[in-house]
C-alpha cells in the first residue's frame, strides 16, 4: 500500500461517457470548486467516518476526461447549466471558469457513440468505434496512476434479448460482426473499460454490470465495477422510508409517484422505451422492501420549465391498526445533478481503492448508491449503508486513529 | 418457565391508568376485534418474524382494567370515539359490543388520580390514593397470571425539580408528607405498580422511567419498565427519514414540524406547560440524528374537527453538493389511537416476557417504540429497531428453527 | 306559473342513466337522508341566496328512477358504496334503507344501454333501445309533474366523426339505420330525453348537448339542457385559482395535475380512449383561464385501495417579477360522490324551472357546474357563478322578500 | 391635465420609508432592470388591460428615494438581498449596478424614524423628526411633476389607545408634545406625507389609512391614500380560493395555515406584539369571507435559511354533502419581495393618476391589493378585482376604444 506521500502525488483519471451532461458538467464545476476552496464537500458520503479513513484519493487529485455524442465544451456545457437551472452561483461559475477551459481538449466529440438498431450506411462500423473509444482511454490512463470509466450517458434502449447478455464469446462476435441491433452503446462502453483494466461505474439505468456476459469478463480482468442506475430522489426515499411502514406493521395498499423533471434526462425518459428499465427499478424495489405485491404506479413527466429541478410527489396509502386506512404524501424539490454528482465522486474514489487492493467484480458495498443494486438483495437504505460501513471499517481500521467518530487502533503501524 | 401447554392457558391483566381515553378505548376495541376475527392484527409489531417466534403472550389470553379520571364505561367509551373520529366502523363496534360491556367493573372512576400542586382541603392524601391504586392492582393481579401497568394518562406539568426526583428516600417520604407540589400522578402510577412487582410501561410524556429515584426501586424490585412517550407519527418518520439525509452527507439547515390534532391529547397539549416534555422529546431528536445543532421548531395545534386524525407537515431545507439548498416535506394524516393502540399490545407482550424471564430495569430493546427512549441513545429508527431483533434472536433462538414465517418449533425443548 | 300551494304539492322525476353508478348511490341516499333530516344540505348550491328564493322544487319532492346496465337494486348499491368507502355512515345507511328498498322497481336493468361499435348478432338494434327507454320515461313521466333526465353513465369514447353530430336528420336516419358505430349511449339517451320533451342533464364527459344536432332537436322541442362534464374537485380548483394568477399578471410555466382514484369511474377512465374527453376538457380550462398556451399535464390513475375518494395533486409553477420562477402546490382530497351528488340535486331543480317557465336550448346560467360549459366562453368559476346568481336575481326579486341576503322588493304580486 | 408629450416627459417621485429593505430593494433591482430591457415586467398589474390604456406613468418614469433607519446604500443592499436570497441573479445585479449606485444620494440614514414607548435622553424629539422627513418630501417633490410616500417599514406594534387615533387635533397635539407613547412611526410617517400633500401608500401592517384621525387630515388635504397591509402569499390564495367553498355550499370546519419565512420581516414578526396586526388580518378574512365563524389559526416562523422564500402550508377541513369531511391542503413557496415589488409600481402608478384627477381619500379601487383593505367590505378577491376593473373602465373609457390589448388611441381629444 502506498505511504500518504505518495497518495497526496497520486492523479487518478475519470472518464466520464457523456460528459457533457447536466450531471457530468455539475461534477466538474464541483470538483473544481471544492478545489479551488469556493464550496463545501457537502453532499460527499465518503467524507463520512470511517470512510474518511480509508486513504482514498482527494478529489483534488483527480483528473477529467470524457466523451459525448454532443459538441461543445465543458465551458459551455457549465453556461448552459447555469442559464437554464441556476444551480450553482454566478460567482463559483466565475471562480472555476478557467479551470473548465482547461479541460476542453480531454473532452472527445464522438457522435458515434450513440446508434439506433438500423445502422446508415457510412455509420462507422462498432469495431471502429470499440477502437477509438479504447485508444482515448489508453492515452488517458498513461497521464495518471489510474483511471475509472464513469457512464453518465442517456438512458438507451434494453438490449434485445440474446446470448450477447450472456456469453462473453457471443458478446465479442457481435462486436466483430457490427451487430447494432445487439449491442447497446453501455454495453460498448463497458467492454471497453474491462478490456483496458480500468473500473467501470453505470451511474445510468442501461445495461451493463448485470450483464453475464460482461460480468465475466470483468472476472477475467480482475476489474470491478458497479451499478444500476443511481439513486438521488424519490428512490432514495422510498428506501429510507418503506422500511418504516414494515417495522411498524403496517400494510401499504398503493404507494403512487409522480417524477416531473425538465432537464435533457426528462426529455429522453418521455421516449417510452427509453423509460422502461428506469420505471421498472423504480417499482420493484418497493415489494422487495415491503415483502408483499402491491399496487404502486411511477410516472415521469418532462416539464422543461424546472429544468434540473426535480418535483416528485408521493402518495402513500396505508393500513393500520383495525385496518384503518391512512395516508401520508411527501414533495420532493431537489436538483438532479446537484444530488447526483457528489455520488459520481464517492465512487469514483471507491472504484479507484478496490483496484488499488486488487478487488474485482461487482462492488456490492456501493449498493446503496443505487435504485438496482448489483448482486445485493437488500432493498433498505440502512442495511445497504451497513455494508458500506463494513466495508469501510474492515478496511480503514489500522487508520482510523485520531479521526472523528472511529475508535483509536493504538498499533504503531497505524497512519 | 411454563410449559407450552400452560403458556396457552395463561392470563394476563393488563392495568391502564387513563383507560378511557382514545388510545385505550382504541386498544379494547381492538383487541376485543381481534380475539372475534372481526379485523386483522395489522400494526402489531410483535407479530414480525422473529419476535412472533418469542412465545409472546397472545392477545386474546390479554385482560383488561384501569381507572380513569373521567366516569364512564369502556362501551360508552367507544360509542363516543365512533361518534367523533369514526376510525373504526360500526359493524366492529357493534360486534365488540358486548364484550365491552362486560369490562365495565374492571374500571375505575377515580378523579383523585389527577391533581394540581395547589391541593384544595378535602382532597385525599397521596398515600391514600396510592392504597387504593395499590389495592385494586392486587386485586386484578390475583385474578391472573401476570399484569403490566400502562400510563395512558394525560400529560402532566414536569414535576418540580427536588430529590424526590432523584433519591427515593425522598421521594417515598414525599408520598407520605402528602408533597403533591413534588410528586406528580404518573410518578405516583409508577411507584404502585413496582411496589406491587408490576411491569410499568409509560406510554405518555409524563416522569417516571427516567428518574432515578424510581429506577432504584425498580432495580430493587427486579421489575422491568419502559418509556417515553410513543412515537405514533411525526417523530416516528423523523427517525426514519434522518439518517437519509446524514448517509448522504446532505446538511439540514432547518426542519419544521406542525401537527394539528382535536382529540383529548391535542386539548391538552394546548396549554404550554403539559406541552413542553412532548415538544423538547419530538426537538432534541433531530440533533442526536444528525449529530449537529439545526434549526427546528414544532408546532402543535388544537383543531377540534380533525378529532383523532392527527394532520402533521413538516418542511426539510437541506444543503446538498456545491452549497445549493433543497427542500423536501411531507402530510402524515394518521389516525393518533390507530396508530397507538398496538404498540401498547406490543410492549405489553414484550413487558409479560421480561417479567417472565426475570429481567428488570429499563427495557432498552423497546426503544424503538419511544420517542425519548430510556438508556438508549441511538436515535434513528432502524437502530432502535435492530435493538428489538438482537433481542428476539437472542431468545428466539431456540424457536426460530427453519424460516421466516414459520411460527412454532414444536421441538420439546422449546421455551 | 303555479301558486306556491301547488308548487309544494308538486312532484318531479329525476331519471338517471346510470343509476345505479357511485354518484346515483350517493344522490339517492342524500335525498333519502334529507328528507328524513338525518343529514344537512349542505353542499346544495341551490339553497344559497338568491337561488334559494326561486321557488325551486323540493329535494323532498322529487322522485328517483333510472337504469343502469348492470344488474341490482339502489339498496344493494348503497351498501356496496358504503362498504367500498365508507362515504357515508352505517347510521345513516340504516336511517334510509326502507326508503331505498322501496326505490328497487323504478330502477330498470338494461344492459343493451351500453354496446361497442361492433355489433353481436342478438343485439337489440337502437330503434328498440330508444323505443324501450322512452316508455320508461312516459311511465315515468305520467307519475308526476315533470321529469328531468340526468346521464350519469360511465365515460363513451368519443363519437366518430359523421353527419349524426351536426345534421338532426343524418342522426335519426343512423338511428333507424342501427349505425351504433356512429351513435354513442349518451347521444341517443339525449335524443329520447328530448323526443319526450324532458330536460336533459348531462353530468358525464359524453357527447350530447354539444352536438348541432341534438342542439337543433332541443330548440325544435323547447326544452332546456346543459353539459359537459361536472366539476368537483381539480378542474373546480383550477377555475377558482388560476384567475388569481391572471389578476396578478403571474405567468404560469407549467401546470401538472395528478388525479387518484378507486371507483368505477377511475377503473374506466384507466381506458385511454374512454379517458381523452375528460382529460382534453380538463386540460382546455387553463388555456382559457389564462389566455395564453403553457405546459399542462393532467393524469388520470386508477388506485383501487382509495375507492371513491380521489386525490388530486397539482403543480403550478409560475414566473414573477423578474421573472423569478416560483412554485405553488395543492392536494385535494374529496369523496367523488359526495361533491357530485348535491350538483345532480341543483341541476335538477334549476331544470325543472327552467322548463316551467319556457327557457329552451343550453342553460348557459349552469356553466359554474361544469368542465366544459355549453355556449359559455367564461371559464373563470368566479364568472360563472355570475351567470347563475344573476339568472336567479332576474327571476327571484318578486319572491325574495324576507329572505336573508336579499334586497326587499314590496311589491304585492310576489309569490 | 399635461397633454401626451408632456406626459412622457413627466418624472413622478416614489419615496420610500425603509428604503434600505427587502421589497425596496427589489423594487429598485426591478425597475432599474425594466428601464434597460433586462427583465420583463412580468407581475405588474397594471400592465394589464383595461388598466393599461389609463395613462399611468410609466416605471421608467419613476424616480426613487427614501430614508431608513439602518445605514447603507441601495446598491449594498440589492448585494445583501442577492447573496441572501439569489432572488434576481447575479447579471441583472450586474446589468443595473451603476443605476443604484446613482441613487444613494437620494437615500437618507435616519434612525431617529423608529422609537420605542420609552423615550432615551438625547433622542431627538417628534417634530424635529417629522420636520426633518418633511423637508426631505419637500426636496425630493421639487424635482419632480409628482411625489408618492410608500411605507415599506417593519411592523410596529399597535398605537395605544388614544384620543390621537380618532381626533385630528389631539393627533398633532400628541406630535407637539412628543408623545412617543400614543404616536407610532407610521403614524408620523402618513401625517407629514399628507402635510405636503403626497399620497401615501401603507403596505405595512402598521396604523395609519384607517385612524379617522389622519383620514380627516387626508379629505381636509385632497390626498389619495390606501392600505393596510399587502397580500403576497397565503392571504392572496385565501381570498381566491375561499369563495370556491362558499359557491359550492361547503362547510369550512377548520382552515390552519404556517407561514415560514427568514427575511427581516419574518425576524421582527417573531416578535408577538408586531405580530399581532398582521395575525389579524390574516384571520379576519376567511370570516368574512365565508359568512360564518370558523376555526382558524395562522402562525408565522421564523426560519433564516429560508432567507426571502416564504413557504406557506395550509390545511382546509371542510364538510360537504352528507356531512362528509374531507381536506384540502395547498403549499405556496414564494419569493416575498419578488411578490410584493410589483405591487407597489402598481399602487405608486395609481396613487399618481388618483392626485393628478383630483381624487381624494381611500382609494376603495386598490382593495386588491390588500390583506385588510379600507373601507371596502368585500373580501373576495375577484370582487376586489372587479372594483379595479371598473375603476379602470370608467376612466380608460375614451382610450380604450377599440378592443382588449390595444394600448394608446391616438385621438387628439385623449387625457
Amino acid at each position: 500500500m502506498p505511504s500518504r506521500k505518495l497518495a497526496t502525488a497520486r492523479t487518478v483519471g475519470v472518464y466520464l461517457v457523456g460528459g457533457l451532461g447536466d450531471i457530468a458538467t455539475t461534477l466538474l464545476v464541483g470538483a473544481c470548486a471544492i478545489r479551488r476552496g469556493l464550496a463545501s464537500r457537502t453532499g460527499l458520503v465518503t467524507d463520512l467516518p470511517p470512510l474518511d479513513a480509508l486513504g482514498l484519493i482527494e478529489p483534488a487529485a483527480l483528473r477529467f476526461g470524457g466523451a459525448d455524442i454532443r459538441p461543445g465544451t465543458p465551458l459551455e456545457a457549465a453556461g448552459a447549466v447555469y442559464r437554464a437551472s441556476r444551480t450553482f452561483s454566478r460567482e463559483l461559475l466565475d471562480g472555476v471558469r478557467d479551470d473548465l477551459a482547461q479541460l476542453a481538449p480531454a473532452f472527445a466529440h464522438d457522435p458515434a457513440l450513440q446508434w439506433s438498431t438500423a445502422c446508415a450506411p457510412g455509420d462507422p462500423p462498432l469495431a471502429e468505434i470499440a477502437a477509438r473509444l479504447r485508444a482515448r482511454l489508453r492515452a488517458f490512463a498513461q497521464a495518471h496512476d489510474g483511471l475509472v470509466v464513469v457512464n453518465l450517458a442517456s438512458a438507451d434502449a434494453a438490449p434485445a434479448p440474446s446470448a450477447c447478455t450472456t456469453d462473453l464469446d457471443a458478446l465479442e462476435a457481435a462486436l466483430a460482426g457490427n451487430r447494432k441491433d445487439l449491442i447497446t452503446p453501455a454495453m460498448l462502453a463497458m467492454h471497453c473499460a474491462l478490456m483496458e483494466g480500468h473500473p467501470y461505474v453505470n451511474f445510468t439505468p442501461n445495461a451493463g454490470p448485470e450483464l453475464p456476459s460482461l460480468r465475466a469478463l470483468a472476472q477475467a480482468r480482475r476489474v470491478p465495477h458497479c451499478g444500476n442506475d443511481a439513486k438521488t430522489g424519490e428512490t432514495l426515499v422510498k428506501t429510507a422510508l418503506a422500511p418504516m411502514f414494515a417495522w411498524r406493521n403496517l400494510r401499504v395498499l398503493s404507494w403512487e409517484g409522480v417524477n416531473l423533471l425538465g432537464n435533457n434526462d426528462g426529455r429522453m425518459l418521455a421516449e417510452p422505451q427509453r423509460r422502461a428499465a428506469k420505471l421498472r427499478n423504480k417499482r420493484d424495489v418497493l415489494e422487495k422492501l415491503l415483502g408483499y405485491p402491491l399496487h404502486s404506479d411511477v410516472a415521469i413527466n418532462y416539464v422543461p420549465s424546472l429544468g434540473d429541478w426535480k418535483t416528485a410527489w408521493d402518495l402513500i396509502h396505508f393500513q393500520g391498526f383495525l385496518d384503518v386506512p391512512m395516508t401520508m404524501q411527501f414533495t420532493w424539490q431537489g436538483c438532479d445533478s446537484v444530488l447526483a454528482a457528489p455520488l459520481v465522486l464517492d465512487m469514483v474514489r471507491l472504484a479507484d481503492l478496490a483496484r488499488r487492493r486488487g478487488e474485482a467484480g461487482a462492488m456490492r458495498h456501493l449498493a446503496c448508491f443505487f435504485k438496482n443494486p448489483i448482486d445485493v438483495d437488500e432493498a433498505a437504505l440502512h442495511a445497504q449503508f451497513a455494508l458500506l460501513l463494513a466495508y469501510a471499517r474492515d478496511r480503514a481500521a489500522p487508520r482510523a486513529a485520531g479521526r472523528r467518530g472511529i475508535r483509536r487502533d493504538p498499533s504503531p503501524s497505524a497512519g
